[in-house]
């Protein structure tokens, strides 16, 4: 768990980390959030600040308007009232989030689509998700579902996603994929960031494989710029920690995909790791109407 | 050209039709587009009406907030201030919009999707192009170009598409496409219409390229549920009626292809190929604030 003391105007007080251990069942998480969150409350309060509001995301399927973690498979959650449990413990307004959403909120209001308006931030890690956002909100959809560009079809009988259908984005071009294609040719493991630098250093299956990935991506983002028409994407996640390695070809690629669309800007995530932090500091501070001090968890 | 005289009740009160004659060039449609509204307006009053808004929609990339249709490929326009022209015309406040999205807006409002709150409205005809509709408020994208669901890559090395590009859902599913595939395998033209006929009545070839159609169109719609998340698809234009031919089947790949995501409703559109000047209406009913009348055209 990621944790920050935000202040409103996006500046982060204190950060602290603490472990999950989803294997101890949803119940113990809960009550670890719970305790978490009251000891940063705390810690605000010790260093003179008064806590106003909090904001929790989580991934799965998040139902923010009845502050509900409906499906968080990574930590064992079903329709858990994540945000009533923490507002009854703080006694603050409390909102509760998806992180990807958050994260592209950060991106959009404060790092890599400020000034944007229509951004679409995707996270390629593991796995690959998105957060389409209009002038600082995420679209959610009607079931807490929106944004899920990794499971988008895009190679027709291709690799078995872990959702369970072929072809997906993300069974494709996840970080994870990436190693796993690799491995399949070489007949030795690497991870994504190992077979960007061997590929740029001219090793031919890396090449391929690279090859690969970065046109699956502009076939996934030139289906969500046909459906979404945003200005800037946002790339994040560990695989743009490839950086020009990945954004240069891609962005060749995306131009070649655009036809009446008009292009994006494609641009690297600017926040890191800390942007489903920032995010979750962003939704409490829309949840407490833009309060003077705030505590966020992710 | 369809247009309407609509009252604020969504009520149509008055219809008339007008040939576009595109190739007069678009100088012309639109003069004759300022000289049939100023008529409408004039019928409108003959009945002891009184004009209040007007609401226009075209087809192609349209940027509402500005009310300029910046291309539209059928009548020629390019970057076209539609709306100021007509408003200055008329001495009425005016909106400009797009067909589909219009056409989306009053399917979500008053027709099929009406109640579902996340509709997504797919217009299946010569093209296919589609609106995403929260709220009762459509999705505009950055750049007026927001909902093309026609060009996303459903078979990759598949059929070119008019934009240029290999396998978009356009170049296989629409309406056009189906009967061209037709054509090719059977040797001899057929419409979509005749297809389904010809498909439920045990015809081997018909049967082949419906139920191609249908795996297309459910690979593109699973892909927009997994980026929108709506609770209900509403099928409009000329494939649509197809009916049950279409909805049954489409229904049955449609829920295939559904993991994680939650399943929408599959409905036909209620409002036929009133839907645009509906939306028209309501449109301009959103420009003037809600007020008692109105004339729309498309």
């Amino acid at each position: 768990m990621k944790c920050a003391l935000v202040r409103p105007d996006g500046i982060t007080v204190h950060t602290e980390r603490h472990p999950t251990n989803a294997a101890r069942g949803p119940e113990a998480v809960v009550a670890t959030i719970l305790d978490v969150a009251e000891g940063l409350a705390g810690k605000a309060r010790a260093d003179g600040r008064t806590p106003v509001a909090a904001g929790i995301v989580v991934p799965g399927v998040v139902d923010e308007a009845r502050g509900v973690a409906v499906w968080s498979a990574n930590v064992g959650f079903r329709d858990v009232p994540v945000r009533d449990l923490v507002a009854a413990r703080l006694g603050l307004p409390t909102a509760l989030g998806h992180d990807v959403r958050a994260g592209g909120i950060a991106e959009a209001r404060l790092g890599a689509g400020r000034g944007a308006g229509h951004v679409l931030f995707v996270a390629i890690g593991t796995g690959i998700a998105a957060a389409h956002v209009v002038d600082g909100t995420a679209s959610i959809g009607a079931h807490g579902a929106a944004g899920e560009i990794g499971h988008i079809l895009v190679r027709p009988g291709g690799p078995r996603c872990g959702c369970g259908r072929p072809g997906c984005l993300e069974a494709v071009a996840s970080a994870a994929a990436v190693g796993r294609r690799y491995a399949d040719l070489a007949g030795a493991p690497a991870t994504a960031a190992e077979v960007a630098e061997r590929a740029a250093a001219g090793e031919p299956l890396a090449a391929q494989v690279w090859e690969e990935t970065v046109e699956a991506l502009a076939d996934g983002f030139a289906t969500g710029q046909a459906l979404f028409d945003v200005a800037t994407i946002v790339v994040g996640g560990g695989l743009a920690q490839a950086g020009a390695r990945l954004l240069d070809p891609l962005r060749a690629a995306l131009r070649d995909r655009m036809t009446f669309h008009r292009e994006p800007r494609l641009v690297a995530a600017a926040l890191g790791d800390e942007a489903g932090c920032l995010g979750a500091a962003l939704l409490a501070l829309d949840a407490a109407g833009g309060v003077p001090d705030t505590m966020e968890m992710e």
